[in-house]
C-alpha cells in the first residue's frame, strides 16, 4: 500500500486574528501532544496555562495525548498539576495506558501466556497493573545488571528462572536504565514466539531543548535482530487513535490534534481523518518540515500561545 | 548501484572427497572467521586443530579474521592458545584493529578533534593504544552510571566537561555495559560532527549455540535517531579487505574466505573477488540460505572438519 501524501500548503496563522478565528470555530475536541507543545523536559512554555484556560473556556474539550511511556497518566496529571495545568486523569492519554488497553482488551492470548516481558519504566507498569496484566522486567532491579557468561548458558538451555515460558508478550518502551541482558532476554522471548509491541516509536525525546534517545531507540537493536517491526501502540498508531475515539466518543470531523512533529503527531490526526491538524515550531520538526516536507499540517503556529492572539 | 548477485549454485562438498581435493588445490591462503566455524562462545568444534594444522602441513597461510570487537589481536591469540590452537598476533585480524589503523592512518583529521568517543570493550581501547590514538568512553567506569536531570541540562548547555570539544570520531563497537548515557552521548558527538564509525555491523552474536545482541545492535538506535549509516570497519566492509590485503601481500585469485554468515562472512570474501569462499552450517546462516539465499558460497561443508576428508 502506497503512504498517503499529505503535501497540501499549511496555513500559517501566527499574527493571523481572522484565520485563528475562523481555525478555532471549526473544532470542539483538541488532542495535545504535550512534550514539545506545552513544555520541553521541565521547562513550561510562557502562555500555555492561558492557553489552555481559554480553549476551555470556549468550549472546548482538551485531551492530552503522550507518547511518554514513562509516565503514568496518574503520573501525567500530576506533572501537570506541578506545572500549573490544572487536568484530570480522564483527560490524559499516554502511550503506556494504550498499551495495556490493547494488551488487556484486544490481544487473545492463550492462558499460559499471559505475562508480559518489559523494557521501560514505573508508568508502564503502573496502567498494566491498572489493566491486572501480570509482567515482569521493567524497574525490577534484578534486571539491572551485568549479562553474566553463566546468563549465555542458562538463555541457551532455555532455563525458566531466566525465560519465563508465561511470557507472552514483550513490551518496549523508554527505558533509561536499557541494558544488553534486558535486550537479550527481549530478543530471545520475541524468538519463542512472543508478540512484539512498542509503546511508541519515537527515535528521540526532547528535554532540556535537545534531543535524547526516545522508545524508538529500545526497539531499533530488537528491530534489526530479529527483522521485524514492533505493532506501536503510541501516535502515530491508529490503534491509539481508535482507542481514544473508543473513549472520548467525539466526531472526528470536528477535532484537531496538535504537535510538534510531523511524523509522529500530524501524521497521527491527518491517518487519523481528523478534521484539523496543527503544528507548533517548539518541537521537533522545523517550518521547513511543516510547509515543504512529506507530512504537512493543515496550519501551524510559532508556538501554542499565539493562539491567544485570536482573543485579543 | 544495484548490490551485486551471488546467486551462482554452491558446491556441497561433504563426503565429496575427490571434490575437496580439487577446493583445496585452489588456495594458497585461507581467511578464517572464527566464531561459528572454529567455535561456538568457549566450545570449540571437534576437529577444529586438526583442520588447521592440515591446512597449514600442506602450506596454506592461515589468517583469522574475526568481527568480534571485544578482544584486542593479543586477546584473540591468548583465545586461541588457550583451546590449543597455536596461533602468533601477526595471523589474526579483528574489526578493533582495523578500526585502528582505519582512524590512525586513513582518517584525515583535524589537530584539535583527534579524540575517539567510544562504545565498546576493552579490545577497541588495547588497538586505539596500539596506534597511538587517544580515546574517552569505552571500559571508563565515569559511563557505566545513570543519566541524571543535570546531564539533559550539560548536554544541552554543551557542558566541556561531559562534551569533550576534542572528539572527532564516534567508533561503535560491541559493548556489554551498553546504557542510555553512553547512546546519548554517542548521539550528540556525531550530531556535532563527529565521523561515525562501527566496528562491525553484525546484528546477533553467537555464543552457546544460539544468538545475542552483537555490535550492530549498539549503532541501531543511533542510526534510527541520526538517519545515517556507521562506515563499518569489519567483515563485509572491503575497508577490511583492503587492510588484510595491505598486511599480507596475497594473490586474491588464491584466496578463500572460510565462514558462517551469507550476509558478512560469504559476502565479503564474493565483493573482494576472493577465488573462493566456503560457507560452513555451524553458525548463523542455515543450508537454505547458502542454497537458495541472495548471497551463496562457492562451496559450503556441513562442518569445518569435513574439510579433513580430503586427507583419508
Amino acid at each position: 500500500m502506497a503512504e498517503p501524501q499529505y503535501t497540501h500548503v499549511p496555513r500559517y496563522l501566527t499574527g493571523d486574528k481572522a484565520g485563528l478565528h475562523e481555525f478555532l470555530d471549526k473544532f470542539d475536541v483538541f488532542l495535545f501532544d504535550c512534550d514539545g507543545v506545552l513544555w520541553s523536559g521541565d521547562h513550561l512554555f510562557p502562555g500555555t496555562v492561558e492557553t489552555l484556560e481559554f480553549l476551555r473556556k470556549n468550549g472546548k474539550q482538551v485531551v492530552f495525548v503522550t507518547n511518554n511511556s514513562t509516565k503514568s497518566r496518574a503520573d501525567y496529571c500530576k506533572k501537570l498539576e506541578s506545572l500549573g495545568i490544572p487536568s484530570t486523569v480522564e483527560e490524559i492519554f499516554s502511550s503506556s495506558y494504550s498499551s495495556s488497553i490493547y494488551i488487556s482488551r484486544i490481544l487473545q492470548l492463550p492462558e499460559n501466556k499471559r505475562k508480559v516481558f518489559v523494557i521501560g519504566e514505573t508508568g508502564i507498569e503502573q496502567e498494566l497493573r491498572s489493566e491486572n496484566v501480570p509482567f515482569i522486567g521493567g524497574t525490577d532491579p534484578a534486571y539491572r545488571r551485568d549479562i553474566t557468561p553463566e546468563d549465555y548458558k542458562r538463555v541457551a538451555a532455555g532455563d525458566e528462572s531466566l525465560l519465563d515460558p508465561e511470557v507472552g508478550v514483550v513490551l518496549v518502551g523508554l527505558d533509561f536504565h536499557i541494558n544488553y541482558l534486558k535486550q537479550a532476554l527481549a530478543f530471545h522471548y520475541v524468538k519463542r514466539g512472543a508478540v512484539f509491541l512498542a509503546t511508541n516509536i519515537d527515535s528521540t525525546l526532547p528535554n532540556s531543548g535537545t534531543l535524547f534517545p526516545g522508545a524508538g531507540s529500545m526497539s531499533a537493536p530488537l528491530i534489526m535482530m530479529l527483522g521485524k517491526e514492533p505493532t506501536s501502540l503510541g501516535k502515530p498508531s491508529q490503534a491509539m487513535m481508535d482507542a481514544i475515539e473508543g473513549k472520548f466518543h467525539f466526531d472526528r470531523s470536528r477535532a484537531c490534534m496538535v504537535g510538534d512533529r510531523a511524523n509522529t503527531d500530524i501524521r497521527f490526526g491527518l491517518d487519523g481523518k481528523l478534521g484539523g491538524t496543527l503544528g507548533v515550531l517548539t518541537g521537533v520538526s522545523s517550518k521547513e518540515d511543516f510547509v515543504s516536507g512529506p507530512v504537512r499540517p493543515h496550519a501551524y503556529l510559532d508556538k501554542l500561545a499565539d493562539l491567544l492572539e485570536s482573543d485579543s
